[in-house]
Order: structure tokens, then sequence, then C-alpha cells
């Protein structure tokens, strides 16, 4: 049912281009997945999603276990019905969310036990009930409940963290039934060579469908994060996917696939519409500054997106200046578009081995 | 460049159907249109505007003068290429936010002067700078600068505004430029009888394009509306359109058409969508209300919009539980198919004679 074909490697880099088969259709690696935390991507109808280039969508099972419940979503005919994406779907384990956002009560080797953020309800969160909310929401691709410590830590608590992920893999796996939705490991380690060795070498031996590396994007500056990769995405199997976890700006995505990463998510694209500000291929762009208040031209030259075919500079300044829905929709379709669109030029550049040229020539900002 | 023609007029009723020819096309009457305050209608693409019936948008003189500023938007090619709609556009006078939205500061024969609602900056408006402002936009429909009293009023204000209304009517004529704007002259007078027919008398000499019905739904019952309809609509000319301002509720409409009115504008089918409440042919329906949570169905069986064919109550419930811009847009898409919906099959019964037998069955809430 899952199967990741490697086509093309590029000779400079590690990059890699290849095709991940899953239930609901095949994705091309590199591959940029938008988030849609609550089971929608903020401002975006599903089609236009499509419409822009997007293969494959990220929705978050702490938010959705909480609101609508995993239940209501299973009785709706799972994820993909409730939403209405037909394409492949990933979702993350909640761990995450359970160290960034939640009142934490207590955490221990069995378990977590926090607090709703919305209504101060207890959650409890186990390996074996981070897959089962996951088996019920029916996503194609589903993750291992882990511990994700902020950077910077000492290695006593990274190790531990480390070890705990390991030992909660594991339990995952056991816990699994379903066997049309691929499960990823989670590598940690934060920046530590041994730290991320020793995760890796836990992970392997349970053979996941997949493999995330996370704990990066926590506090770390970019070079951390790229050195943590170059020695971190070798300590992972060749033929399995590689998922680099909420990563991140356009030159981070280009970064982390010439060191071997295929898959990435992150709320940057519709965060920053939402703020005003637009990715393209002459920079990134305020769009409240007062120098669009005249400006006939659209918003990136070089896109084709609905945004960029239909509006001025001028129209979506005023939409923000104003505070209208139009300007955050506008550019939440456009910044998804470039980053499209760029994994598109990243994928044809690696199949044609001219990665580093590509690189040099894109314009990252 | 404009022309009205009646095609068919209802046996049993004064209901209408007709074409209405302007320069960015034919409307189809009776027709609603949607409300684009500052030249977008919130929350929703102007292709799906047009996807879902519209033929003809509303956008705000005041809102617009003050931002982007009319200098702005003529630059940027007036307001069809501003908000990428290239259907017809009517722009109101600014007549009624000068009296519901502003701090008046001075009002006489010859002006209004009032504070803006946004930086306390003077704003003038008076009948020429009225025109001027709407010849800047571009609209193919204008509208002469009224005073619109609220009601209760007694006859004394009733009569100092219908006569500075026609005084204001004449100096707009006057001022008006360009020729290919239809200019229509706005009827009010309350709920008097006497007083409306003074209004249409001192208007009707002045023959404007098409005449628009103001002063109604400020405070008055819908029973009192309709009777001010009801010997209003016949004092305007048979071969000229009628505009019904800022009305109403889909029950509003069909009893002004029965009456002989032709144009609509009202914010309700989007305002309503912010607040989670959709118009359906089964009711009326908040969104929020728990009976949604796992109700499969679509919002309207009887709608083919791109809401009701893609979401689940529970799903769209779901997203305005959770706060989500999705659930606004989804719903302004569909009250605004509602709406459209409705003026269509009104359009149909009135050219087949049957229009109370249509009004009998189509269940208005």
């Amino acid at each position: 049912m899952f199967a990741f074909h490697v086509d093309a490697t590029d000779s400079s880099t590690a990059a890699r281009a290849g095709r991940w088969v899953t239930p609901h259709g095949v994705v091309e690696t590199p591959a940029f997945m938008p988030v849609g935390t609550r089971a929608t991507v903020k401002g975006v109808w599903p089609q236009q999603l499509a419409d822009v280039g997007t293969q494959m969508v990220l929705a978050n099972t702490y938010h959705l276990a909480l609101r609508p419940g995993e239940e209501v979503v299973a009785d709706l005919g799972g994820l993909h019905g409730f939403m209405n994406w037909d394409g492949p779907i990933l979702t993350d384990s909640g761990g995450f969310q359970v160290f960034s956002l939640a009142d934490l009560r207590s955490l221990d080797d069995e378990k977590v036990v926090f607090r709703s953020h919305i209504d101060g309800s207890l959650l409890e969160l186990s390996p074996e009930r981070a897959i089962a909310i996951q088996e019920a929401l029916g996503a194609d691709c589903i993750m291992c409940l882990d511990e994700c410590p902020p950077l910077p830590s000492d290695r006593e608590k990274l190790q531990a963290a480390v070890d705990r992920t390991t030992k909660w893999a594991r339990r995952c796996r056991d816990a699994q039934r379903r066997d049309d939705q691929a499960l990823f490991g989670i590598v940690q380690g934060g920046t530590d060579p041994q730290m991320r060795e020793r995760s890796a070498e836990g992970l392997r031996p349970l053979e996941f469908a997949g493999y995330a590396i996370g704990g990066l994007s926590v506090g770390e500056t970019p070079e951390e994060m790229y050195r943590t990769l170059d020695f971190t995405a070798p300590l992972l199997p060749d033929d399995r996917p590689r998922y680099l976890m909420g990563v991140g700006r356009p030159i981070d995505l280009v970064e982390a696939v010439q060191r071997g990463v295929d898959l990435f998510d992150c709320v940057m694209p519709t965060r920053n519409a939402r703020n005003a500000a637009a990715f393209t291929s002459v920079g990134t762009v305020k769009m409240r500054n007062l120098r669009h208040q005249r400006d006939e031209s659209p918003l990136d030259p070089a896109c084709d997106c609905p945004t960029c075919t239909q509006f001025s500079r001028a129209y979506l300044r005023h939409l923000f200046v104003t505070g209208e829905m139009l300007g955050p929709m506008a550019l939440s379709v456009h910044n998804i578009a470039y980053y499209q669109r760029l994994l598109r030029d990243l994928r044809s550049a690696i199949r044609e081995n001219r990665t580093q040229e590509f690189v040099a020539t894109v314009g990252l900002f």
C-alpha cells in the first residue's frame, strides 16, 4: 500500500527526487505540506490548495482530539471526507502541542496528562492513545508520540527525551491496528550528534515506514539546524521518506533538501499571509507598505496563482489596510503557491542533476 | 448605453421581469446585488460571486473615498479593475453613511461636513462632490446624494429631507460629466404617502435613468415598509429600473418584487454568514448549534453551491466553533447563492406568470 521510490539523486548534494505512493495518491518528493491544524488550511478552499500544486496536507491530532473529537471525525468518514481533501493527509502525534501549548500536568514514561487550552479539561495522551486517535482520524501517514525538548537543553535532558521517544515509538508500533496508514518514527536529540545517533539507532530496528526529524526549529539557529541535518539525515534509511517537522522558511527547505530531506510542513506561508507578509520571486513583500498604494503590478510577476493573476499590489494593500478577509485569503493562496512552485522547481532540478545551479539562481529571501 | 426592457409583467401582482443593459453587461431583473462596501464582498472571491449567479455588485462611496481614496481607484482603472469585477457595479452616494456612521459636523442645503470614523479627519460631501467621487470610482450606476432621516420622523423633518433631496438631485444631475454612468434619483419621504408623492413629483421631471426608494429599513416594521412600497412604486416611471436600497430579508425581496421593485442590495447574506446564520430551503440554520455536530448532510440539500456540494453540516459547525476563516467564507458563498437562486426563480416565475404560486410554495423564513 505504501512504497517510496527514489528516482534521482543529485550528484553534488544529498538531494533526491522520488515518488511516495499512499492510499490517496502519489506524492512527488521533495514535497511541502500546508498545515491544516483543525482540518482546514486557514483561509483557503480545498480546491485552491490543489490548484496551486498541493499534493498532501497536515492536520493536528491534539487540536482535533479536543474539537470536534476523533470519534466525530471517524463518524463522518475520517479526515478526508470531513475536510473534503481527497489527497494524502498526515497527522502529527500531538506530541509537539503537548509541550508547546498545553498546561502540562504530568509527564512520565507511561503517558502525558495535560489541560486543554480551550476549557481546562484533562486530556491523557499515551503512545497507545495517540495511535488510537490517529487511526480514528484516518490520515494516510501517522506519527509516533514523541518528547520534544526545547533548545538549548543539556545532554541529560536530551538523552531522557531520546530514550522516552524510543520506548514510546515501540509502543506506538505495537499499538497500530490499521495496515493502511504509514507510521513514522521521530528522531530526537537536539543538535547533539551523539544524541541523534542514539535516537536513530533506537528507531531503525523498529522498521518504520518513514522517519521524521523532530526537535528542530525550537530555538536553535539556522546554521545549527543545517549542521544537525548534515549528521542526522545519513543516520536514516535511504529507502524511506525523511520528514523534517515544522520547518520552515523557503531557504530552510532548500538547505534541507540538499541534505536529503523529502517532506516538510510549516505554518509559515499561511501565518505570514495573515500578517500581510508575502513570499515572492523578488523578495518578501510587506503588503501594508505605503509604497504599494498605487502599484498596479501583480504581487509576484513570476506567479500564476489566482491572486497574482487577478489582483494588483494596490488592491491587496487596500484589503489589508481596511482589514478585509480577502487580504489574508488571497495572500495565503499565493504563499502556498510560492512554496509549491519552489518544491516543483527543486524536484525538476534534482531530476536534471542541477540542484546547486538552481539553488544559486533561485533567489531566496 | 443604458436601456431597460420590461419583458414580462405578472398579471396578479406588480412584479415584472426585465433586462437592464449597462456598459458592463446585461442585468436580468429583478436582481440582487451583494454588498462590497470597500470594493470586496467580505470573504468571497470575485469568481465565486459570478459562479453562484451574481450579476452586479454594490460598492460604497463613503468608505472608498476615505480608503483608498477615489483618485487611487481611478488611477488603477476604476472599480472594475481595482476589485477585479468585470460585471456591472453600482455605487451608493455616501448619503446613507453620512447619517448612519459619521460624527456629523454640519448639514445644510449646501453640503454635509462630517468626521471620518477612521481618523477623525473632515470629509465634505456636497452633491457635486458625491458625483465627482462616483465618476472617479467609475461604477456603471451611480446615486444622487440624499438625506435619509430615521423612522419614525415627524412630517416636518420628512418634508425638509424630501425637499433637500430633490434640490440635491438636480445639482447631482447638473454635475454629472460622464455619459457612461446611469444616475439614479432617490425617493425619500418615510412611510408618509404625501411625502413620497412630493418626493417622486420633484424627481420625475429630472428624468433619471432609474429611481431608488431610499429611507426604508431604517426603523419601520416590515408591514409599514410593504405599505410604503404599495403607494411609492406606482409613483415611479414604469420604463425605468426601481431600486429598493438596503433591503433585506428574502421575504422582503419577494414582497417588494410583487410591488414592482427591480433591484436590491443588502449586507444580510454576508453579515449573517459571518455570524454563523445560513439561509436554506428548509429554514434559517444556526451553524454553531450542537445538533449539527455529527450531521453528515449538506447545509441545504436543494443547493448546488460549493459549500453545499463539498462540506457537511458537521464540518461547517466545526469551522465556526473553532473560529476558522473557512466557516464565514463558506457560509457567505452559500448565502449569496441562496439569494441569487431565489431571484432567478422569481424571474422565471414572473416570466411564466405564476408569481403568486411560486411565492406560496417557496417557503421563506
